[in-house]
């Protein structure tokens, strides 16, 4: 597969989301096998102002499927935010994977220079195609899915870097 | 800038290398105004057998490196790891920069298909370039800055995710 603007983003998306759905199932594994409350887990945070945990899975699928969709020029599925067990995370996931794997390559190849306006908190964000992808929505994906990863490490679940990396 | 091997290394890392230096700077304040000895946070790690924030910064700057080195086949420069002080640890960052911007452009663009062999700790890994750089390196770098900026979240520091994303 060459670099294309498809080749950058949605494979990627989908490897890492991956990633994220085995990291949140060691999770549930975990909070099984130490007789743990799962939402214990799902709660967790790493600071009392920070997201906890479910809302960096949320964040991660809405960041990748938010891209997709801008790229290709077509609507943003909307999902409520209500997940609380390791259960609806894994199914938040899934809707993104299948909803990113619905979009055709050809709608995402050659956006490179689309432009792709968007609403950051109070600030309205104006990017290109390339741009948005390499330095918005990658790191943003990335930074959710580590931190998702550090927040059940830091509780003990024996995740490891490679789990996050995924197959190589 | 168009989507090639180049815009999609180089510039990123340099862009994120900056966000992590940022970060470190609020780390470095903060010890200083709250009169903590600045190796509690240099040392500090989320869990007792990960990284502590020293290695994180470290081995985002080697993968930094050892990517932009390997996609243009030249000799990777090699750092101690001797970093204890945040100001150790900007110069680290700095000394990457350097490295980085000395890449001649046109010695990265072209290796999409290039053969990329490593050794990631006892496993002989073998790549292509473009799939070592979407899959490898960029992940790499990114977990290992959100796990710094999230050590000194945890530990209070006030970063927030747009240190992370640094100017759009």
């Amino acid at each position: 597969m060459s670099l294309t603007m498809y080749s950058s983003s949605v494979p990627v998306f989908l490897h890492f989301l991956k990633s994220l759905s085995v990291v949140l199932k060691k999770g549930a594994d975990h909070a099984a096998d130490k007789k743990i409350d799962e939402k214990v887990l799902t709660g967790a945070r790493l600071y009392p102002d920070m997201f906890p945990l479910t809302r960096q899975v949320q964040i991660a699928c809405d960041v990748a499927k938010g891209c997709g969709a801008r790229l290709a020029g077509i609507e943003i599925p909307k999902y409520d935010d209500n997940e609380v067990t390791f259960a609806e995370l894994q199914s938040r996931i899934e809707k993104t994977v299948n909803f990113l794997k619905s979009i055709p390559e050809e709608a995402i190849n050659g956006s490179e220079h689309k432009a792709i306006k968007l609403q950051a908190g109070q600030r309205e964000l104006e990017f290109v195609g390339d741009y948005f992808l390499r330095n918005w929505a990658l790191p943003n994906v990335y930074f959710h899915i580590t931190t998702a990863y550090n927040i059940l490490r830091h509780n003990g679940v024996a995740v490891g870097k490679m789990d996050f990396l995924g197959g190589q």
